[in-house]
């Protein structure tokens, strides 16, 4: 763990939104692109919030990513149509289109927006809790550049595509999944090396494609599929969805925005609404699915003090402490932040609300 | 592998059929349900294939299965509905549910048929495959009683909940993605006691929850989800959509045809159907698969004589060889046909076109 500093979220969210106003973008959108990379943050999935500040901004001012994107639809009609994101940021597009997706569902009982020619969109979960806070279940997912690679392969042949199914109950917070289909992240191959540790041999190759148990060799090679062919399977149903049917890119159509980092990288997403209310009363859904989590948490384990979560509890957590105590954020990111708004003039200071050297940097991507 | 006999598929389909009549099911659903199991068997799945004629006879006799089940609308509207499946074969109302789906998506671009009080459906496949014959993306999945354990569990706590993709291409085949959601299936358990093989510490766990290498005590355990907590959660998911939204039963609700013998098992389904027409001109989207499909299959391999496949070829391949050929059958199996025909007074017989002690099963469950 590097050293971190805690930053307030309110403060770190207006921070961000300068910044990507100073780099185009509008006032209300560049509040709702910060506000939903913080909001991540606060859900403790670093590796999906202010983390990527530097490269969205950096694409912002390139062109590479529109900071005025102008959705628009080009198939389809109410229940199931596809947008055009214009090459914004995937944030804004996947945003729009899961409003889109929900305000169909409101109508038809279900509303499946696609989305071509977005970018980037961060954590899928952001998307899938939309529809969650209005009554709905809520589906997201994304095609990303080919990055794992089939068992026996040699090259990546599909992404880790990740996917989000939220679903509101009667607690405090949502059911939401919200995983990538790659067996594991990229961190954890870090980490296992740091620790001088073997990995399973189905987590990741070397760099001609063949399995290894060691975290450095698999470092330079790729990363295998969330339990073999059926994570590989899921990662293509997700580029059918994403790419395929949309009329968008799929494959190694689709780009990735530090390899091709001057260029649109034509992700495709799908968002998917279900209205609960067409089937019954909402207070019934969230009164079944407080039934649903509450056998989850009460099966038994025989892990001493292990417990029980549900999808979505570990990020409700992350919340609650980091509201009360701040976000921490790695020094050297807190530096780059800092610098990037000297930069731009910003007026606008980032201040850390306390420092510690052992905080966890909270990474579970 | 056992002893094996080949027989023919029409004449296979027939003899069950008559089976499923003799126990009280219209001729035309005998048809239907026999059809849907030889055909998996023609697929390669033989665990979900003909082996399963002799619980589902005792299910139809003794009423725990309704052999005349009229499946009525319950909830909802066209788009979004569910069904009751008034206890009948899940293969019979999963079919209907699909169907329903299928023409709720002519109309709307997009279907969902959930159901309700259902048995077994068998392969998810079946289902997802009958939207993709009519040029539409099927997805189908169900829940099933809680047979895995959650990491650091000491019970089961959720079913490995089945669930297929299905999309039209323009080739001979559908792509088909068609998988449960444990680690593996049981039968790899026993494969690797059979070879006295050690099995990975993510498959399975000894009675306790504990996780395990040694397959011996991994059958008197439980199956570990796919992929750990991600497994787990899209296991969780099925069961919210198939159980929590439609109405019916879910976790320990969800009762077990081997273990609940005299009882329907409340099964619930998850119908969809996504009419790729809404959006663009049939033969641009199998086009578009078609060109995807070529892509995973010029991946290369480092595997020498490796051989990229899409979900479907295989399926594909066993369909060919076995229409050709004839559907093995193990001779414990085929014996036990004969007996539940003769009991049954059937005048029809089931004769092998040949025999063969060596030919593989073809269990890929």
């Amino acid at each position: 763990m590097s050293e971190t500093l805690l930053v307030e979220a309110a403060g770190l969210e207006r921070y961000v939104a300068a910044l990507f106003e100073s780099a185009g973008m509008s006032p209300e959108q560049a509040t709702e692109f910060a506000g939903a990379l913080v909001q991540t943050n606060l859900w403790g999935v670093d590796s999906h919030g202010v983390l990527r500040v530097p490269i969205y901004l950096e694409r912002l001012r390139s062109g590479a990513m529109n900071p005025r994107p102008k959705p628009v639809r080009v198939r389809g009609t109410d229940a199931f149509e596809v947008i055009d994101g214009d090459a914004g940021p995937g944030v804004i597009v996947a945003r729009t289109a899961m409003r889109r997706a929900v305000a169909a569902a409101h109508t038809s009982g279900v509303g499946l927006c696609g989305v071509v020619n977005s970018n980037h969109f961060g954590a899928a979960g952001l998307y899938a809790r939309l529809a969650a806070a209005d009554g709905m279940i809520g589906i997201a997912m994304t095609n990303v550049m080919p990055n794992i690679i089939a068992p026996g392969g040699s090259r990546p042949v599909t992404g880790n595509n990740p996917l989000a199914v939220a679903a509101p109950t009667g607690g405090p917070f949502p059911f939401v999944l919200d995983i990538s289909l790659s067996a594991v992240a990229g961190g954890k191959l870090l980490l296992a090396s740091k620790k001088g540790e073997r990995i399973p041999l189905d987590w990741a190759t070397d760099a001609e494609g063949r399995p290894t148990d060691d975290p450095d060799v698999a470092f330079a090679g790729f990363l295998l599929p969330l339990g073999g062919f059926k994570g590989l399977g899921l990662s293509y149903v997700v580029d059918v969805l994403c790419g395929v049917l949309t009329g968008g890119a799929f494959g190694w159509g689709v780009k990735s925005m530090y390899a091709q980092r001057e260029d649109p990288s034509l992700t495709g997403h799908l968002l998917m609404a279900v209205d609960v209310a067409a089937l019954m009363d909402p207070d019934e859904f969230n009164d079944r699915m407080d039934r649903y989590c509450a056998g989850i948490k009460a099966s038994p384990m025989w892990e001493e003090g292990g417990e029980m979560l549900v999808p979505g509890e570990l990020e409700y957590r992350s919340e609650q402490q980091r509201l009360a105590e701040g976000i921490p954020l790695p020094q050297e990111l807190y530096r780059e932040l800092r610098e990037l708004g000297s930069a731009a003039g910003l007026t606008l200071g980032l201040e850390p609300t306390a420092a510690s050297g052992s905080a966890a940097d909270g990474d579970r991507a």
